[in-house]
């Protein structure tokens, strides 16, 4: 096996209406059946109209830009000064929801298309009029976390499989392999990229070689290879997240949690605020064991469900201010507790005493 | 110009200290200058001896494994479940530091090479004694957030840039481009992951017709794309970073900031609260402008620095439980301003007041 990564060389400008299948094959008359094309996201966009017209510059530009760009932003990912990480409407994790300002009059801006994949089928399916049996990938360029430089990958393919699976595959030593699901049709994308330059003067590359295309069907499309972001480990900035947590640690819901919480994760979340809460106030971790030995007698109103409970003791003698230091502190510790997962609830006071508080937890 | 990527076949099982520019230019007589020689790590940490002995199964080798890891290890940056997503000594953020147990027996694990820049430099050097100039990639599997399927990228190299630069080109509408650097390098790499397969019956890929690798220096290796913690939109993972906020907040240090804050970050705080406060409980946003205006009288303790203050009245009849209560709604005001970005310090109540409170901000 070995593989061509050949230019489609002449492709002029694109505008909208243009029948890409016609200029693409005008331009490759050479292409064979069992090829990959590699189609840049932008052609694509510009034939489908998929344009807005902005001001060229000065404050209306950004302005407008930021329109669009909320138009086409599912929800906002992270965000750092200028720069927006959003998902797209589909699915895409991508700066500026991949809206692009370069080889486009200064007056437009270019959006991604609409449906990628619909656009690979379509253009795969005119290219089979012409008795051509291709797959089609539309690739655009992406950031990435924690490398430097970007690279092309898929949005659309039609013809081909997004992923090749080599799950249940043994080595040559017996061992099942464990990275087992390839994003080949990225790969195909960065290597159009690898010929095709940034100025779009070839936004077609043509991958010669990759087995199992020609006869292919379209494919369940680049959508399998979008991750649902509730799976997803970094589906949030981690600025963004530290933001979620803090004001989470401001609403935090009462109540303990159902289960017996671990009594390491509770003396962590002791520890966690002892430097920090008033001198002398102190904090004690009693155990299912001791409450039903009978300390639960001396919290009134402690919940049935209750697996355990911290009691607090400020530093007597007590004024009023104390006890709002007091209260603030309590609330100190149960962020800590919930930072271990440890959910809690403040309740009501010891009879007689105006000192000491403690938390279900 | 037009690429081929080409496989090295007939490279057998490689082992500690075996010569893998021999072993390579043996495979390979048909090597030619200005090749790009995509390596896979392995054979590379093969050739190294970068292999450590493990028992074959059981909770030992799991034992064993987590060592191992944690010596691979610098910084843990997500985890769920069995998942360990960590950035190693290199600086690259993988899962499982990059350590594999495919293609080797069952008691050994293979690690990354200590310096995979260095081993390309070392394999291109060797290659050249035997007059081949080319250059060379050290590649592995990784995955990323946001997409599914894993790609080849770049580990190491030497022989030619891990970055093309387009800064400062301009495309044909006379636009700067705004995507300026290509990590052709981890383009390459997935290019000749495309022909290797994951059975390593090819560890090596070349790619020929790569333009400027003939006659180029070692270049800056694949350091050059490791993206330091610190400018990473996304150096924890999500819930890490959602647990590093709580943990800020039951730790939130006192003091206002030195700036004035955003009446309306201040407005969105208190509004945050509203719904979790004791029924009764009263917040109300006072500026620097009423502060001088006379309400600061009001106030013991007032730092001269203050930047405005957030008044908190308890619902009365004040019994010390409302005041602990109300400690802890003020620890929470305080949180969700620190959510908005607004440090701020409990002050002391003003004087002959139980039931109300100032925090300054």
């Amino acid at each position: 096996m070995r593989l061509e990564i050949l230019p489609v060389l002449g492709i002029g400008d694109v505008t909208e209406g243009d029948d890409l299948a016609a200029v693409i094959a005008t331009a490759a008359p050479w292409l064979r059946d069992g090829d990959v094309l590699v189609v840049t996201s932008k052609i694509v966009s510009k034939a489908e109209g998929r344009l807005v017209d902005v001001p060229a510059d000065g404050p209306e530009r950004l302005a407008a830009r930021d329109e669009v760009l909320a138009g086409e932003t599912a929800r906002v990912v992270a965000s750092r000064g200028a720069t927006r990480i959003v998902q797209t409407h589909h699915g895409f994790v991508m700066a500026s929801a991949g809206i692009d300002a370069s080889n486009v009059d200064k007056t437009r801006l270019v959006l991604l298309p609409k449906d990628p994949d619909a656009s690979a089928r379509a253009l795969r399916a005119a290219l089979r009029e012409r008795y051509l049996d291709v797959a089609v990938i539309i690739s655009d360029t992406m950031g990435r976390p924690w490398r430097n430089g970007l690279t092309d990958v898929a949005l659309g393919v039609a013809g081909m499989p997004a992923i090749r699976d080599h799950r249940g595959e043994i080595d040559p030593y017996g061992n099942e392999l464990q990275l087992t699901q390839l994003a080949v049709v990225d790969e195909l994308a960065g290597a159009g990229e690898l010929i095709k330059g940034k100025c779009d003067q070839v936004p077609v590359a043509v991958v010669r070689g990759y087995p199992g295309v020609a006869g292919a069907g379209d494919g369940e499309g680049a959508r399998a290879l979008v991750r649902d972001a509730e799976l997803d480990l970094f589906s949030l900035g981690t600025a963004e997240a530290r933001a979620a947590g803090l004001r989470e640690a401001a609403t935090l819901a009462d109540g303990p949690g159902p289960t017996a919480a671990d009594p390491a994760a509770v003396d962590r979340a002791i520890a966690a605020v002892t430097e920090v809460v008033a001198p002398g106030t102190v904090f004690t971790h009693v155990t299912d064991e001791e409450v039903r030995a009978g300390l639960v007698a001396t919290v009134p109103g402690w919940p049935e469900r209750a697996t355990g409970l911290v009691l607090g003791a400020a530093p007597t003698p007590v004024d009023p201010a104390d006890l709002v230091r007091f209260g603030a502190d309590l609330q100190r510790l149960r962020t800590a507790l919930a930072a271990e997962g440890v959910p809690s609830a403040l309740l009501p006071p010891p009879t007689g005493s105006t000192a000491s508080a403690a938390l279900a937890i």
